[in-house]
Protein backbone atom coordinates (compact mmCIF):
# COMPACT_ATOMS: atom_id res chain seq x y z
CA UNK A 1 0.00 0.00 0.00
CA UNK A 2 0.97 3.38 -0.60
CA UNK A 3 1.65 6.16 1.79
CA UNK A 4 -0.92 8.82 1.11
CA UNK A 5 0.20 11.32 4.90
CA UNK A 6 1.04 14.62 4.94
CA UNK A 7 0.27 17.72 6.11
CA UNK A 8 -1.43 20.59 5.49
CA UNK A 9 -1.18 24.53 7.12
CA UNK A 10 -3.64 26.71 5.52
CA UNK A 11 -2.63 29.90 5.90
CA UNK A 12 0.82 29.26 4.56
CA UNK A 13 -0.88 27.88 1.43
CA UNK A 14 -2.71 30.58 0.99
CA UNK A 15 0.19 33.05 1.88
CA UNK A 16 2.47 32.13 -0.81
CA UNK A 17 3.15 34.10 -3.48
CA UNK A 18 4.30 32.02 -6.74
CA UNK A 19 6.79 33.07 -8.72
CA UNK A 20 5.16 34.28 -12.45
CA UNK A 21 5.67 30.93 -14.86
CA UNK A 22 7.32 32.16 -18.37
CA UNK A 23 5.84 30.10 -21.28
CA UNK A 24 7.18 30.29 -24.68
CA UNK A 25 5.83 28.04 -27.45
CA UNK A 26 5.89 27.99 -31.34
CA UNK A 27 4.14 26.35 -34.16
CA UNK A 28 5.79 23.30 -33.73
CA UNK A 29 4.38 22.85 -29.96
CA UNK A 30 1.14 24.26 -31.35
CA UNK A 31 1.30 21.16 -33.83
CA UNK A 32 2.43 18.47 -31.19
CA UNK A 33 -0.23 19.62 -28.73
CA UNK A 34 -2.68 18.96 -31.32
CA UNK A 35 -1.65 15.50 -32.36
CA UNK A 36 -1.59 15.01 -28.61
CA UNK A 37 -5.43 15.22 -28.30
CA UNK A 38 -6.23 13.51 -31.50
CA UNK A 39 -6.49 15.80 -34.35
CA UNK A 40 -7.06 15.96 -37.14
CA UNK A 41 -9.59 13.16 -37.35
CA UNK A 42 -9.69 13.36 -40.61
CA UNK A 43 -5.82 14.39 -42.27
CA UNK A 44 -6.86 15.15 -45.78
CA UNK A 45 -9.41 17.21 -44.44
CA UNK A 46 -8.20 20.90 -44.69
CA UNK A 47 -10.31 22.14 -41.73
CA UNK A 48 -9.02 19.91 -39.58
CA UNK A 49 -5.11 19.86 -41.14
CA UNK A 50 -5.46 23.22 -39.96
CA UNK A 51 -4.43 22.35 -36.48
CA UNK A 52 -1.28 20.78 -36.94
CA UNK A 53 -0.29 22.13 -40.32
CA UNK A 54 1.42 25.63 -40.66
CA UNK A 55 0.17 25.98 -44.32
CA UNK A 56 -3.01 24.38 -44.48
CA UNK A 57 -5.01 26.05 -47.21
CA UNK A 58 -7.90 27.57 -44.60
CA UNK A 59 -4.26 28.97 -42.24
CA UNK A 60 -2.58 27.39 -39.14
CA UNK A 61 -4.66 27.90 -35.75
CA UNK A 62 -4.23 26.85 -32.21
CA UNK A 63 -6.81 24.73 -30.44
CA UNK A 64 -8.51 26.34 -27.41
CA UNK A 65 -7.43 23.93 -24.80
CA UNK A 66 -3.83 24.52 -25.32
CA UNK A 67 -3.90 27.17 -23.19
CA UNK A 68 -4.10 24.75 -19.95
CA UNK A 69 -0.59 23.88 -20.84
CA UNK A 70 0.59 27.38 -20.24
CA UNK A 71 0.87 26.78 -16.54
CA UNK A 72 2.30 23.35 -16.42
CA UNK A 73 5.45 24.25 -14.28
CA UNK A 74 2.75 25.16 -11.50
CA UNK A 75 1.83 21.52 -11.46
CA UNK A 76 5.43 20.46 -11.42
CA UNK A 77 5.96 22.66 -8.44
CA UNK A 78 2.88 21.05 -6.70
CA UNK A 79 4.18 17.82 -7.13
CA UNK A 80 7.83 17.96 -6.32
CA UNK A 81 6.28 19.19 -2.61
CA UNK A 82 7.92 22.85 -3.54
CA UNK A 83 4.27 24.34 -2.43
CA UNK A 84 4.88 25.61 1.38
CA UNK A 85 2.50 24.54 3.73
CA UNK A 86 1.53 21.17 1.61
CA UNK A 87 3.24 17.89 2.24
CA UNK A 88 2.34 15.15 0.17
CA UNK A 89 3.10 12.01 -1.87
CA UNK A 90 2.66 13.07 -5.07
CA UNK A 91 1.09 9.44 -6.34
CA UNK A 92 -2.16 10.70 -3.82
CA UNK A 93 -2.81 14.14 -5.77
CA UNK A 94 -5.35 13.40 -8.38
CA UNK A 95 -6.40 16.65 -11.37
CA UNK A 96 -10.33 16.87 -9.98
CA UNK A 97 -11.05 19.74 -12.14
CA UNK A 98 -10.18 21.94 -15.27
CA UNK A 99 -11.69 25.17 -16.22
CA UNK A 100 -10.13 27.40 -18.33
CA UNK A 101 -11.44 30.65 -20.54
CA UNK A 102 -10.02 31.82 -23.66
CA UNK A 103 -10.05 35.39 -23.73
CA UNK A 104 -9.08 35.80 -26.89
CA UNK A 105 -8.14 33.53 -29.66
CA UNK A 106 -4.25 32.25 -29.10
CA UNK A 107 -1.48 32.99 -31.14
CA UNK A 108 0.64 30.23 -33.35
CA UNK A 109 4.03 31.27 -31.06
CA UNK A 110 4.18 32.97 -28.40
CA UNK A 111 5.47 34.48 -24.91
CA UNK A 112 2.76 34.00 -22.24
CA UNK A 113 3.41 34.79 -18.55
CA UNK A 114 1.18 32.64 -16.19
CA UNK A 115 0.36 34.34 -12.44
CA UNK A 116 -0.84 31.11 -10.44
CA UNK A 117 -2.21 31.99 -7.04
CA UNK A 118 -3.80 29.43 -4.72
CA UNK A 119 -7.50 30.45 -4.25
CA UNK A 120 -9.08 28.05 -2.11
CA UNK A 121 -8.14 24.95 -0.06
CA UNK A 122 -11.49 23.06 0.96
CA UNK A 123 -11.22 19.84 3.20
CA UNK A 124 -13.23 17.32 1.73
CA UNK A 125 -12.77 14.58 4.49
CA UNK A 126 -11.54 11.75 2.32
CA UNK A 127 -8.85 14.26 0.73
CA UNK A 128 -8.29 17.98 0.65
CA UNK A 129 -8.79 19.90 -2.62
CA UNK A 130 -6.69 22.89 -3.67
CA UNK A 131 -7.86 25.54 -5.85
CA UNK A 132 -5.62 27.02 -8.29
CA UNK A 133 -6.14 30.27 -10.61
CA UNK A 134 -3.83 30.86 -13.41
CA UNK A 135 -4.37 34.33 -15.57
CA UNK A 136 -2.31 34.57 -18.66
CA UNK A 137 -0.79 37.20 -20.04
CA UNK A 138 1.00 37.84 -23.43
CA UNK A 139 3.98 40.21 -23.57
CA UNK A 140 1.90 43.09 -23.78
CA UNK A 141 0.03 42.44 -20.51
CA UNK A 142 -3.14 41.88 -22.26
CA UNK A 143 -4.94 38.58 -20.44
CA UNK A 144 -5.16 35.82 -23.22
CA UNK A 145 -6.64 33.23 -21.23
CA UNK A 146 -7.41 32.14 -17.73
CA UNK A 147 -7.17 28.10 -15.60
CA UNK A 148 -8.56 27.58 -13.00
CA UNK A 149 -7.56 23.84 -11.62
CA UNK A 150 -8.85 21.54 -8.86
CA UNK A 151 -6.20 19.41 -7.68
CA UNK A 152 -7.61 16.22 -4.99
CA UNK A 153 -5.04 15.10 -2.71
CA UNK A 154 -6.32 12.02 -0.90
CA UNK A 155 -5.76 10.86 2.49
CA UNK A 156 -5.20 15.14 3.90
CA UNK A 157 -8.59 15.85 4.90
CA UNK A 158 -9.97 16.20 8.30
CA UNK A 159 -8.15 19.15 9.24
CA UNK A 160 -11.02 20.78 10.22
CA UNK A 161 -11.52 23.50 6.71
CA UNK A 162 -14.53 24.62 4.92
CA UNK A 163 -15.93 21.88 2.57
CA UNK A 164 -16.24 23.84 0.14
CA UNK A 165 -19.49 24.30 -2.78
CA UNK A 166 -21.44 21.68 -3.60
CA UNK A 167 -20.31 21.01 -7.19
CA UNK A 168 -23.29 18.79 -8.67
CA UNK A 169 -23.53 21.68 -11.17
CA UNK A 170 -23.87 21.04 -14.94
CA UNK A 171 -26.01 17.53 -15.24
CA UNK A 172 -27.23 17.30 -18.98
CA UNK A 173 -30.77 17.42 -18.98
CA UNK A 174 -33.50 14.81 -18.72
CA UNK A 175 -33.42 14.44 -22.63
CA UNK A 176 -31.29 12.68 -25.10
CA UNK A 177 -28.05 14.66 -26.63
CA UNK A 178 -28.41 17.13 -29.60
CA UNK A 179 -24.81 15.71 -30.73
CA UNK A 180 -22.39 12.49 -30.24
CA UNK A 181 -19.41 12.38 -31.13
CA UNK A 182 -17.10 9.01 -31.16
CA UNK A 183 -13.24 9.34 -31.59
CA UNK A 184 -10.81 6.80 -30.93
CA UNK A 185 -7.75 7.71 -28.82
CA UNK A 186 -4.47 5.34 -29.63
CA UNK A 187 -2.46 3.33 -27.82
CA UNK A 188 0.71 5.17 -28.24
CA UNK A 189 -1.52 9.17 -27.29
CA UNK A 190 -0.06 9.61 -24.04
CA UNK A 191 2.95 9.29 -25.03
CA UNK A 192 2.70 12.23 -27.51
CA UNK A 193 0.39 14.27 -25.26
CA UNK A 194 3.17 14.20 -22.71
CA UNK A 195 5.52 15.72 -24.74
CA UNK A 196 3.64 19.28 -24.47
CA UNK A 197 4.89 19.18 -20.83
CA UNK A 198 2.96 17.35 -18.30
CA UNK A 199 5.89 14.23 -17.99
CA UNK A 200 4.31 12.90 -15.25
CA UNK A 201 5.39 8.92 -15.28
CA UNK A 202 1.67 7.56 -14.26
CA UNK A 203 0.99 8.02 -17.76
CA UNK A 204 4.02 6.41 -19.23
CA UNK A 205 5.41 3.94 -17.03
CA UNK A 206 3.49 0.55 -16.46
CA UNK A 207 5.70 0.32 -12.76
CA UNK A 208 4.36 3.84 -11.64
CA UNK A 209 1.22 3.44 -12.84
CA UNK A 210 0.80 -0.36 -10.86
CA UNK A 211 1.84 2.34 -7.57
CA UNK A 212 -0.70 4.95 -8.58
CA UNK A 213 -3.21 1.50 -8.54
CA UNK A 214 -3.98 1.01 -12.13
CA UNK A 215 -3.56 -2.16 -14.60
CA UNK A 216 -1.52 0.05 -17.44
CA UNK A 217 -0.55 3.90 -17.39
CA UNK A 218 -3.13 6.11 -17.61
CA UNK A 219 -4.28 8.88 -20.40
CA UNK A 220 -4.09 12.33 -18.98
CA UNK A 221 -7.44 13.56 -17.84
CA UNK A 222 -6.38 16.80 -20.09
CA UNK A 223 -5.70 14.96 -22.78
CA UNK A 224 -9.20 13.66 -22.86
CA UNK A 225 -10.16 16.92 -22.43
CA UNK A 226 -8.52 18.53 -25.34
CA UNK A 227 -10.43 15.51 -27.44
CA UNK A 228 -14.22 16.64 -25.53
CA UNK A 229 -13.11 20.22 -26.43
CA UNK A 230 -12.60 19.51 -29.99
CA UNK A 231 -16.34 17.53 -30.58
CA UNK A 232 -17.22 20.71 -29.16
CA UNK A 233 -15.54 23.16 -31.66
CA UNK A 234 -16.49 20.70 -34.63
CA UNK A 235 -19.73 20.47 -34.46
CA UNK A 236 -20.82 23.33 -32.14
CA UNK A 237 -18.47 25.91 -33.11
CA UNK A 238 -17.54 25.25 -37.15
CA UNK A 239 -14.35 24.71 -36.66
CA UNK A 240 -13.89 28.59 -35.42
CA UNK A 241 -11.85 28.79 -31.86
CA UNK A 242 -13.07 32.31 -31.82
CA UNK A 243 -16.30 30.76 -31.20
CA UNK A 244 -14.72 28.62 -28.17
CA UNK A 245 -15.33 30.77 -24.98
CA UNK A 246 -14.70 28.36 -22.24
CA UNK A 247 -14.61 24.47 -21.03
CA UNK A 248 -15.26 22.96 -17.17
CA UNK A 249 -15.32 19.48 -16.45
CA UNK A 250 -14.48 17.13 -14.14
CA UNK A 251 -12.49 13.93 -14.26
CA UNK A 252 -14.73 11.56 -13.02
CA UNK A 253 -12.88 8.13 -14.10
CA UNK A 254 -9.61 7.18 -15.74
CA UNK A 255 -8.79 6.64 -19.64
CA UNK A 256 -6.47 4.29 -21.02
CA UNK A 257 -4.64 4.49 -24.18
CA UNK A 258 -6.77 3.09 -27.04
CA UNK A 259 -10.27 3.99 -25.67
CA UNK A 260 -12.91 5.03 -27.66
CA UNK A 261 -14.13 8.26 -26.50
CA UNK A 262 -18.02 9.12 -27.10
CA UNK A 263 -18.83 12.83 -26.33
CA UNK A 264 -22.69 13.73 -25.76
CA UNK A 265 -23.89 17.55 -26.41
CA UNK A 266 -26.67 19.10 -25.14
CA UNK A 267 -27.11 22.46 -26.26
CA UNK A 268 -29.03 24.38 -23.57
CA UNK A 269 -29.22 27.64 -25.46
CA UNK A 270 -27.00 30.18 -28.15
CA UNK A 271 -24.21 30.39 -25.62
CA UNK A 272 -24.29 27.36 -23.24
CA UNK A 273 -23.66 23.21 -23.68
CA UNK A 274 -23.36 20.52 -21.40
CA UNK A 275 -21.34 17.57 -22.10
CA UNK A 276 -20.63 14.56 -20.88
CA UNK A 277 -18.01 12.03 -22.02
CA UNK A 278 -17.96 8.05 -21.92
CA UNK A 279 -15.66 4.95 -22.59
CA UNK A 280 -19.39 2.92 -23.88
CA UNK A 281 -17.33 -0.18 -23.73
CA UNK A 282 -16.61 0.28 -20.27
CA UNK A 283 -19.55 1.99 -19.54
CA UNK A 284 -17.91 4.49 -17.53
CA UNK A 285 -18.18 8.10 -17.53
CA UNK A 286 -15.11 9.84 -17.69
CA UNK A 287 -15.64 14.03 -17.81
CA UNK A 288 -18.88 15.00 -16.28
CA UNK A 289 -20.36 18.29 -14.61
CA UNK A 290 -18.93 19.54 -17.94
CA UNK A 291 -20.00 23.06 -19.48
CA UNK A 292 -18.44 24.43 -22.97
CA UNK A 293 -19.29 28.40 -23.34
CA UNK A 294 -19.36 29.67 -27.01
CA UNK A 295 -19.71 32.65 -29.16
CA UNK A 296 -23.51 32.45 -31.23
CA UNK B 1 2.30 19.22 -66.05
CA UNK B 2 4.70 20.37 -63.76
CA UNK B 3 7.59 22.49 -65.33
CA UNK B 4 10.91 20.72 -64.01
CA UNK B 5 12.89 22.50 -65.89
CA UNK B 6 16.83 24.07 -64.62
CA UNK B 7 20.02 24.27 -64.83
CA UNK B 8 23.39 22.25 -63.82
CA UNK B 9 26.89 24.13 -63.28
CA UNK B 10 29.07 21.06 -61.86
CA UNK B 11 32.10 23.00 -60.84
CA UNK B 12 30.15 25.53 -59.10
CA UNK B 13 28.11 23.04 -57.23
CA UNK B 14 31.28 20.83 -56.50
CA UNK B 15 33.35 23.88 -55.12
CA UNK B 16 30.58 25.19 -52.86
CA UNK B 17 31.43 25.20 -49.16
CA UNK B 18 28.71 24.98 -47.04
CA UNK B 19 28.58 26.70 -43.49
CA UNK B 20 28.26 24.60 -41.06
CA UNK B 21 24.90 23.38 -39.59
CA UNK B 22 24.22 23.30 -35.81
CA UNK B 23 21.80 21.46 -34.30
CA UNK B 24 20.97 20.71 -30.87
CA UNK B 25 18.28 18.39 -29.64
CA UNK B 26 16.78 17.46 -25.89
CA UNK B 27 15.60 14.34 -24.68
CA UNK B 28 11.87 15.81 -26.20
CA UNK B 29 13.40 15.80 -29.70
CA UNK B 30 14.21 12.03 -29.39
CA UNK B 31 11.44 10.99 -27.68
CA UNK B 32 8.91 12.85 -30.65
CA UNK B 33 11.70 10.90 -33.47
CA UNK B 34 10.95 7.86 -32.41
CA UNK B 35 7.18 8.40 -31.84
CA UNK B 36 7.53 9.49 -35.61
CA UNK B 37 8.95 6.19 -36.81
CA UNK B 38 6.59 3.93 -34.69
CA UNK B 39 8.24 3.60 -31.52
CA UNK B 40 6.80 1.67 -29.71
CA UNK B 41 5.82 -0.76 -31.10
CA UNK B 42 3.97 -2.51 -27.74
CA UNK B 43 3.70 0.59 -25.39
CA UNK B 44 3.76 -1.92 -22.47
CA UNK B 45 7.05 -3.18 -22.92
CA UNK B 46 10.46 -1.24 -21.26
CA UNK B 47 12.39 -2.00 -24.07
CA UNK B 48 10.84 -0.13 -26.41
CA UNK B 49 9.62 2.34 -24.24
CA UNK B 50 12.95 3.60 -23.71
CA UNK B 51 13.27 4.97 -26.80
CA UNK B 52 10.43 7.70 -25.78
CA UNK B 53 10.04 7.20 -22.08
CA UNK B 54 12.87 9.24 -20.35
CA UNK B 55 12.77 6.78 -16.82
CA UNK B 56 12.18 3.68 -18.40
CA UNK B 57 13.52 0.76 -15.93
CA UNK B 58 16.08 -0.08 -18.76
CA UNK B 59 17.10 3.59 -19.68
CA UNK B 60 16.28 6.29 -21.90
CA UNK B 61 18.30 5.61 -25.41
CA UNK B 62 18.62 7.77 -29.18
CA UNK B 63 17.50 5.25 -31.72
CA UNK B 64 20.72 5.30 -33.96
CA UNK B 65 18.63 6.72 -37.46
CA UNK B 66 18.00 10.20 -35.13
CA UNK B 67 21.41 10.75 -37.24
CA UNK B 68 19.91 11.32 -40.57
CA UNK B 69 17.99 13.98 -38.81
CA UNK B 70 21.38 15.95 -37.69
CA UNK B 71 21.56 17.71 -41.24
CA UNK B 72 17.59 18.18 -42.58
CA UNK B 73 18.61 22.05 -42.92
CA UNK B 74 20.81 21.21 -45.98
CA UNK B 75 17.85 19.64 -47.76
CA UNK B 76 16.10 23.10 -46.80
CA UNK B 77 19.16 24.90 -49.03
CA UNK B 78 18.93 22.30 -51.33
CA UNK B 79 15.11 22.75 -51.80
CA UNK B 80 14.93 26.98 -51.26
CA UNK B 81 17.37 27.28 -54.33
CA UNK B 82 20.25 28.68 -52.37
CA UNK B 83 23.06 25.81 -53.88
CA UNK B 84 24.94 28.07 -56.47
CA UNK B 85 25.04 26.19 -59.72
CA UNK B 86 21.76 23.79 -59.02
CA UNK B 87 18.64 25.60 -60.26
CA UNK B 88 15.37 23.18 -60.07
CA UNK B 89 12.18 23.09 -59.34
CA UNK B 90 11.56 22.22 -55.43
CA UNK B 91 8.50 19.60 -56.53
CA UNK B 92 11.63 17.45 -59.34
CA UNK B 93 13.70 16.21 -56.05
CA UNK B 94 13.12 13.12 -54.75
CA UNK B 95 15.38 11.44 -52.00
CA UNK B 96 16.57 8.51 -53.66
CA UNK B 97 19.30 7.17 -51.01
CA UNK B 98 20.29 7.23 -47.74
CA UNK B 99 23.23 5.79 -45.14
CA UNK B 100 24.32 6.53 -42.21
CA UNK B 101 26.95 5.15 -40.36
CA UNK B 102 26.94 5.76 -36.01
CA UNK B 103 30.25 6.06 -34.73
CA UNK B 104 29.20 6.12 -31.22
CA UNK B 105 26.09 5.91 -29.47
CA UNK B 106 24.14 9.25 -29.70
CA UNK B 107 23.78 10.80 -26.66
CA UNK B 108 19.90 12.16 -25.07
CA UNK B 109 20.70 15.30 -25.50
CA UNK B 110 23.70 17.36 -27.50
CA UNK B 111 25.06 20.19 -29.75
CA UNK B 112 25.78 18.92 -32.80
CA UNK B 113 28.20 20.33 -35.95
CA UNK B 114 27.46 19.28 -39.32
CA UNK B 115 29.65 19.73 -42.35
CA UNK B 116 28.01 19.48 -45.35
CA UNK B 117 30.13 19.18 -49.00
CA UNK B 118 28.53 18.09 -52.55
CA UNK B 119 30.58 14.54 -53.56
CA UNK B 120 29.61 13.96 -56.51
CA UNK B 121 26.71 14.93 -59.40
CA UNK B 122 26.24 12.71 -61.32
CA UNK B 123 24.35 12.57 -64.86
CA UNK B 124 21.32 9.66 -65.06
CA UNK B 125 19.71 10.88 -68.49
CA UNK B 126 16.45 11.72 -66.98
CA UNK B 127 18.04 13.39 -64.47
CA UNK B 128 20.53 14.16 -61.87
CA UNK B 129 21.70 12.56 -58.90
CA UNK B 130 23.30 15.11 -56.27
CA UNK B 131 25.44 12.73 -53.70
CA UNK B 132 26.12 14.78 -50.25
CA UNK B 133 28.50 13.90 -47.59
CA UNK B 134 27.92 14.98 -43.90
CA UNK B 135 30.22 14.47 -40.96
CA UNK B 136 28.46 15.15 -37.82
CA UNK B 137 30.54 16.05 -34.64
CA UNK B 138 30.04 17.07 -31.11
CA UNK B 139 30.99 20.04 -29.30
CA UNK B 140 34.33 18.29 -28.60
CA UNK B 141 34.80 17.49 -32.33
CA UNK B 142 34.30 13.76 -32.08
CA UNK B 143 32.60 12.81 -34.95
CA UNK B 144 29.17 11.00 -33.95
CA UNK B 145 27.77 10.27 -37.05
CA UNK B 146 28.31 10.12 -41.05
CA UNK B 147 25.40 11.09 -43.81
CA UNK B 148 25.69 10.36 -47.32
CA UNK B 149 22.17 11.48 -48.84
CA UNK B 150 21.61 10.85 -52.64
CA UNK B 151 19.27 13.25 -54.55
CA UNK B 152 17.46 12.66 -57.41
CA UNK B 153 16.12 15.88 -59.32
CA UNK B 154 13.96 14.68 -62.44
CA UNK B 155 14.32 16.54 -65.64
CA UNK B 156 18.28 17.94 -65.25
CA UNK B 157 20.17 15.39 -66.85
CA UNK B 158 21.78 15.21 -70.21
CA UNK B 159 24.67 17.75 -68.97
CA UNK B 160 27.02 15.65 -70.44
CA UNK B 161 28.38 14.56 -66.99
CA UNK B 162 29.51 11.07 -65.73
CA UNK B 163 26.71 8.68 -64.93
CA UNK B 164 28.23 7.37 -61.88
CA UNK B 165 28.82 3.60 -60.93
CA UNK B 166 26.30 1.33 -61.20
CA UNK B 167 24.15 0.60 -58.18
CA UNK B 168 22.52 -2.60 -58.43
CA UNK B 169 23.75 -3.71 -54.97
CA UNK B 170 22.91 -5.25 -51.83
CA UNK B 171 20.32 -7.25 -53.18
CA UNK B 172 18.69 -10.01 -51.71
CA UNK B 173 19.97 -13.72 -51.90
CA UNK B 174 18.00 -16.67 -53.37
CA UNK B 175 16.65 -18.06 -50.21
CA UNK B 176 14.04 -17.01 -48.22
CA UNK B 177 14.43 -14.38 -45.08
CA UNK B 178 15.48 -15.16 -41.99
CA UNK B 179 13.44 -12.92 -40.73
CA UNK B 180 10.37 -11.13 -41.47
CA UNK B 181 8.60 -8.24 -38.89
CA UNK B 182 5.35 -5.83 -40.13
CA UNK B 183 4.55 -2.88 -38.45
CA UNK B 184 1.46 -0.73 -39.30
CA UNK B 185 2.09 3.34 -39.38
CA UNK B 186 -0.78 5.18 -38.30
CA UNK B 187 -2.73 7.49 -40.84
CA UNK B 188 -1.30 10.78 -38.68
CA UNK B 189 2.47 8.87 -39.12
CA UNK B 190 3.77 11.90 -41.49
CA UNK B 191 2.18 14.53 -39.50
CA UNK B 192 4.06 13.59 -36.21
CA UNK B 193 7.46 12.78 -38.35
CA UNK B 194 7.67 16.51 -39.84
CA UNK B 195 8.13 17.90 -36.40
CA UNK B 196 11.48 16.45 -36.53
CA UNK B 197 12.37 18.89 -38.93
CA UNK B 198 11.17 17.68 -42.79
CA UNK B 199 8.46 20.27 -43.43
CA UNK B 200 8.10 19.61 -47.08
CA UNK B 201 4.13 20.16 -47.83
CA UNK B 202 4.64 16.66 -49.81
CA UNK B 203 3.73 14.99 -46.49
CA UNK B 204 1.40 16.90 -45.14
CA UNK B 205 -0.83 18.70 -48.00
CA UNK B 206 -3.16 17.30 -50.18
CA UNK B 207 -2.50 19.89 -52.55
CA UNK B 208 0.62 19.77 -52.49
CA UNK B 209 0.71 16.12 -53.22
CA UNK B 210 -1.49 16.78 -56.00
CA UNK B 211 1.54 18.45 -57.76
CA UNK B 212 4.04 16.33 -57.15
CA UNK B 213 1.60 13.74 -58.40
CA UNK B 214 0.32 11.79 -55.92
CA UNK B 215 -3.05 11.16 -54.26
CA UNK B 216 -2.61 12.25 -51.45
CA UNK B 217 0.74 13.40 -48.97
CA UNK B 218 3.20 10.73 -49.19
CA UNK B 219 5.10 9.52 -45.70
CA UNK B 220 8.76 10.22 -45.43
CA UNK B 221 11.40 8.29 -47.15
CA UNK B 222 13.11 8.24 -44.29
CA UNK B 223 10.38 7.66 -42.07
CA UNK B 224 10.08 4.25 -43.60
CA UNK B 225 13.74 4.13 -43.02
CA UNK B 226 13.36 4.97 -39.54
CA UNK B 227 11.11 1.95 -39.20
CA UNK B 228 13.40 -0.78 -41.21
CA UNK B 229 15.71 0.09 -38.79
CA UNK B 230 13.97 -0.38 -35.85
CA UNK B 231 13.22 -4.08 -37.62
CA UNK B 232 16.61 -4.34 -37.56
CA UNK B 233 17.53 -3.17 -34.16
CA UNK B 234 14.98 -5.33 -32.72
CA UNK B 235 15.43 -8.54 -33.95
CA UNK B 236 19.09 -8.43 -35.14
CA UNK B 237 20.73 -5.96 -32.24
CA UNK B 238 18.67 -7.11 -29.32
CA UNK B 239 17.50 -3.55 -29.05
CA UNK B 240 20.76 -2.37 -28.30
CA UNK B 241 21.49 0.89 -30.46
CA UNK B 242 25.16 -0.13 -29.97
CA UNK B 243 25.74 -2.42 -32.26
CA UNK B 244 23.53 -0.80 -35.10
CA UNK B 245 26.67 0.78 -37.14
CA UNK B 246 25.07 1.69 -40.55
CA UNK B 247 22.01 1.61 -42.78
CA UNK B 248 22.05 2.01 -46.23
CA UNK B 249 18.69 1.89 -48.44
CA UNK B 250 17.26 3.23 -51.50
CA UNK B 251 13.86 4.35 -51.67
CA UNK B 252 11.59 2.61 -54.48
CA UNK B 253 8.37 3.73 -54.69
CA UNK B 254 6.16 5.74 -52.32
CA UNK B 255 4.75 4.46 -48.87
CA UNK B 256 1.15 6.03 -47.62
CA UNK B 257 0.57 6.88 -43.78
CA UNK B 258 -1.61 3.87 -43.05
CA UNK B 259 0.54 1.48 -44.84
CA UNK B 260 1.58 -1.48 -43.61
CA UNK B 261 5.22 -1.79 -43.78
CA UNK B 262 7.00 -5.35 -44.04
CA UNK B 263 10.81 -5.90 -43.83
CA UNK B 264 12.55 -8.79 -44.63
CA UNK B 265 16.25 -9.61 -43.29
CA UNK B 266 18.82 -12.17 -44.62
CA UNK B 267 21.43 -12.72 -42.25
CA UNK B 268 24.73 -13.02 -44.66
CA UNK B 269 27.46 -12.83 -41.89
CA UNK B 270 28.12 -11.59 -38.27
CA UNK B 271 28.30 -8.08 -39.30
CA UNK B 272 25.85 -7.83 -42.32
CA UNK B 273 21.95 -7.81 -42.96
CA UNK B 274 20.52 -8.09 -46.17
CA UNK B 275 17.04 -6.20 -45.95
CA UNK B 276 14.16 -5.10 -48.35
CA UNK B 277 10.79 -3.33 -46.74
CA UNK B 278 7.78 -3.90 -48.90
CA UNK B 279 3.79 -2.44 -48.87
CA UNK B 280 2.75 -6.28 -49.44
CA UNK B 281 -1.17 -5.44 -49.59
CA UNK B 282 0.10 -3.42 -52.71
CA UNK B 283 2.87 -5.49 -53.77
CA UNK B 284 5.19 -2.32 -53.69
CA UNK B 285 8.72 -2.79 -52.95
CA UNK B 286 9.66 0.52 -50.95
CA UNK B 287 13.41 0.28 -49.68
CA UNK B 288 15.52 -2.21 -51.98
CA UNK B 289 19.43 -2.23 -52.44
CA UNK B 290 19.14 -2.03 -48.84
CA UNK B 291 22.21 -3.55 -45.80
CA UNK B 292 22.54 -3.06 -42.00
CA UNK B 293 25.97 -3.08 -40.66
CA UNK B 294 25.70 -4.73 -37.00
CA UNK B 295 28.37 -4.93 -34.29
CA UNK B 296 28.49 -9.23 -33.47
Amino acid sequence: MSDFSGSVDLDQILDYSFEPIEFAYTERDVALYALGVGAPADWLDQEELKYVYENSGVGFVTLPTYAVIFPTQMIHTLLSGDLPGLKFNPMALVHGEQYVEIKSPLPVRARIICKPRVSAVYDKGSGVLVVTDVPCFDEQGQEVAFNQSSMFIRGLGGFGGDRGPSRDINNPPDRAPDIVHSEATFDRQALIYRLSGDINPLHADPMMAAFGGFDRPILHGLCTYGFAARAVLKHVCGNDPARFKSIRARFASPVFPGDMLTTEMWIEDDSRVIIRTSVVERDAIVLNHAVVEVAP
